[in-house]
């Protein structure tokens, strides 16, 4: 059985959500948030942000991971911080041996609210409804297990063209 | 005897250079370029980079790392990708228990040339110069070269203020 690992990076905070199941009859493992320590040196964070993935990848028996593709942000300040906690991420799922899925973030709208263009609070309640989870997720593993429900709602059309195609479709 | 490492990150290419001795009696103890594939997936190169950084580290017994501190650049793509590897950086030297210092780029132009306003071709030249090289060294592994030297050079001033302050000086 598949369990997808969805994450949303942040040099401060990181959401995660593990799910498993198919489509339809999706289940949540455990979703939560890694705090980092906004305070603490940024060596000291991404420390803490490679041994919390390698732990949950570990625990959970990871199969997949699921992550949102970065577009070029308005904030080049922000982009560099992001992509100290991205880069490290990467780095995790690469030495954990995983396949990484990214996904825009209209798809993980998409897939979760039927529109590209929702809103974030819909993102969470709709999780919540959909998980059939007793309280909101805290934002960003709302975020990270709505990526994760992405990987597994789009991941059947991508097995399909991947064996029409021959190659690993949405690989990264 | 410390033994200092000079990163200048970047997620297809990082350059390095190990300096050890005084500022004024510097010895290059190795430098170059890890080339991390620039057609390879991204989570691919950074796993390169990290065993790479940490094979370096162990080898030649490194006692302190110094990096440029990066400043907001006009390109957020370009600052996400680096981010990406300085991430990598920093993790591999958190994980190492190796103290970090970062250093502007005027800093380091000034150390080694003089002037802040230095242009590349010139810190290299004076890198090769200063360490009695027989060959240019590559770009990267010079500017990795100069930033260790910089270090070198200001860590007795650094040395000298933390007694001052009793605190920590310029450590990250």
């Amino acid at each position: 059985m598949s369990r997808i690992l969805g994450i949303d990076p942040g040099s401060r905070i990181t959401g995660y959500g593990v799910v498993e199941g198919d489509w339809g009859n999706t289940k949540a493992v455990e979703y939560g948030t890694l705090q980092l320590g906004a305070n603490l040196p940024m060596g000291t964070r991404l420390a803490k942000l490679y041994a919390g993935l390698s732990e949950i990848i570990k625990r959970h028996s990871v199969t997949e991971v699921a992550v949102e593709r970065v577009f070029v942000s308005k904030n080049a300040d922000s982009a560099l911080k992001l992509g100290h906690a991205r880069g490290v991420v990467l780095l995790v799922v690469e030495q954990a041996g995983l396949p990484l899925f990214e996904y825009t973030p209209a798809q993980v709208k998409k897939s979760v609210t039927g529109s590209g263009r929702a809103i974030k609070g819909q993102v969470g309640a709709l999780v919540r409804a959909i998980l059939s989870l007793d309280e909101d997720p805290p934002e960003d593993a709302a975020d990270a297990l709505a990526i994760a429900m992405t990987h597994q709602m789009l991941s059947g059309s991508y097995a399909i063209l991947e064996q029409m195609q021959g190659g690993r479709g949405g690989r990264w």
